[in-house]
């Protein structure tokens, strides 16, 4: 098994053409397996690839349902393309397990993108959890990074926490906005607005007064929560601070200044440090998020605490046990189906 | 010692006066120590006490520091002892442990509350973590509430999640603002916003015109945000709506109008039944807390754990291990110091 794989692996980084796409969609489905065995070879075949990892931009990109995320990506995606880039576009979407289809399921929303060769589409896996759907994307990304792409966008329609998820694996991230009332305070009730380090304003051919009051009001707002920048800082212009932007994708107006915005982002944050930092701290943060999850997966699957829980739970609701109380016992529970020492 | 907490417990639902309080002030100490044989007498204590506890309104007090939250409560609990009532006030504070002083750790800071006989007041505990003060708090709380004291104020000044731990334990939500440009923002940003039931705009003596402006501000955003409920819905009078309202705790303005909602919301939530749903999944998403904080402690004390968690770390730091791979190793490290069978 790991000859085979580590060939896979090599297979990846160095085929080219369809051949390489092919095998580039056979290691993301492996890695997407949840088969106990194909975990075995998917962490084998990450290993394999990870020194070939980590050479793109990592883009995410958010907005609600209908900020015209898909045309917006199948632009740039062909502007960068043009440019010479090799574009691969990754999701998250943790609500595609259970409305049985991908943000990106369907690949007609990026038609042109999406039959170029220098471009790889994948909707978002379907494993359930925000965690797992998440874990499964980074997992991928890496993969298109040793087949080449260096360029990944990772798009999401914002469920859940889900922003903070591509947050949390990307470089650089981008809130869409529509020049709607209120849209700004949604966005910083979720906490997106704080994320991100571009906000774009969608769709400013079609109101333009109602783009530039929006423009105002983000301004204003990133002003207000403190996270445009401190003007008086005498070191200011070594750092990225971030700026809003309207554009209209359908148009195909402002890509131009878009791409400008994330090559300063890039050329500063890699100057002063905080990309490669940002990046240590994603693949941290990222280990003790699946640590944590995975010790709670561990716990519900003990047989003793499985067979307390009920009685437990029902004595806490009914105001029996403290909550507190409770806990301990549990962790007691889990921890006597252990020895002391270890084996 | 089953006997002498059974004792001690007896004690303090039943004893009367200065000593009463005495053993509150134990109890209370007893809850908050880490001794591992006081934890086993804490939790006989506590399934002695609940019985007698959670007839207390519950109510959390939040703001940011020199909002007036404390000239505030001690307004608002000699007023409410005029009424009739015991007033107990707890903290929640989780930077004590950093600044060595809690928030309400001057007693002076509440001089004529903290002297009444019918006041009990408790400055935060200070053992380091969020989740271990919110609930050292929690338990506290139980013990006012066996005691007696038929009001229970939380206060906490927003360090990092305090507001979401303190909403968590409290019946109703209070946000105090002060009519500053950005307050609200700040307050959205946070998620504050969102978790409060009653907005309180302080202050509103010294510029009536600012307090005029912030309280149509948070008003509109309440209703941009949805959360000022639907006009539409025909139950709608049937419900709690959050609101807004302008005092100044200095004057002792406003004291009247803010009981009448405290009053208004309970009356309301009580005969809807919200405010037992509340407290019942209140429970338990704080035993789930306490059990992912203590899994997670399980596993940094893991001895096999320990050993190998700095080089996987640095591998992952490094980028020689991915991160999801360094988190399936480490788990399967404490997976093996387990064994498949129950002992």
């Amino acid at each position: 098994m790991p000859k085979r794989t580590a060939v896979h692996a090599r297979d990846i980084v160095e085929a080219q053409g369809l051949a390489q796409r092919r095998s580039l969609a056979k290691a993301i489905t492996l890695l997407e397996s949840t088969r106990t065995d194909h975990r075995a070879q998917a962490d084998e075949l990450l290993t394999a690839l990870l020194p070939h990892s980590g050479k793109s931009l990592r883009l995410g990109i958010s907005g609600v349902p209908g900020v015209g995320k898909s045309t917006f990506i199948e632009a740039l995606g062909l502007y960068l393309i043009d440019k010479g880039h090799r574009v691969a576009v990754l999701a998250v979407d943790p609500s595609s397990s259970v409305s049985g289809g991908s943000i990106l399921g369907d690949k007609t929303r990026m038609e042109q993108l999406s039959m170029h060769e220098r471009a790889y589409i994948r909707p978002s896996p379907s494993s359930g959890t925000l965690g797992g759907v998440a874990e499964k994307t980074r997992e991928a990304m890496l993969v298109c990074e040793a087949a080449g792409f260096d360029i990944v966008i990772v798009e999401t329609v914002g469920v859940g926490q889900s922003e903070t998820a591509v947050q949390g694996m990307s470089d650089m991230f981008v809130l869409m906005q529509l020049p709607n009332a209120g849209d700004d305070l949604q966005a910083i009730k979720k906490g997106v607005m704080e994320l991100a380090d571009l906000v774009v304003i969608n769709k400013a051919d079609i109101d333009a007064h109602a783009a530039l009051r929006a423009e105002a009001q983000i301004t204003s707002s990133l002003r207000l929560l403190g996270i445009s920048g401190n003007p008086h800082d005498p070191h200011s212009d070594q750092y990225w601070h971030p700026q809003v932007l309207k554009i209209s994708a359908l148009q195909g107006q402002g890509l131009d200044a878009f791409w400008e915005a994330v090559t300063t982002f890039q050329r500063l944050q890699s100057a002063n440090g905080l990309l490669a930092s940002r990046r240590q701290h994603q693949a941290l943060a990222w280990m003790w998020e699946r640590i944590d999850a995975g010790l709670k997966q561990q716990f519900k699957n003990n047989p003793l605490v499985r067979g307390q829980l009920p009685a437990i739970t029902a004595a806490v609701q009914s105001g029996q046990m403290a909550a507190s109380t409770a806990a301990r016992h549990l962790l007691a529970v889990l921890g006597s189906s252990a020895p002391a020492a270890p084996v």
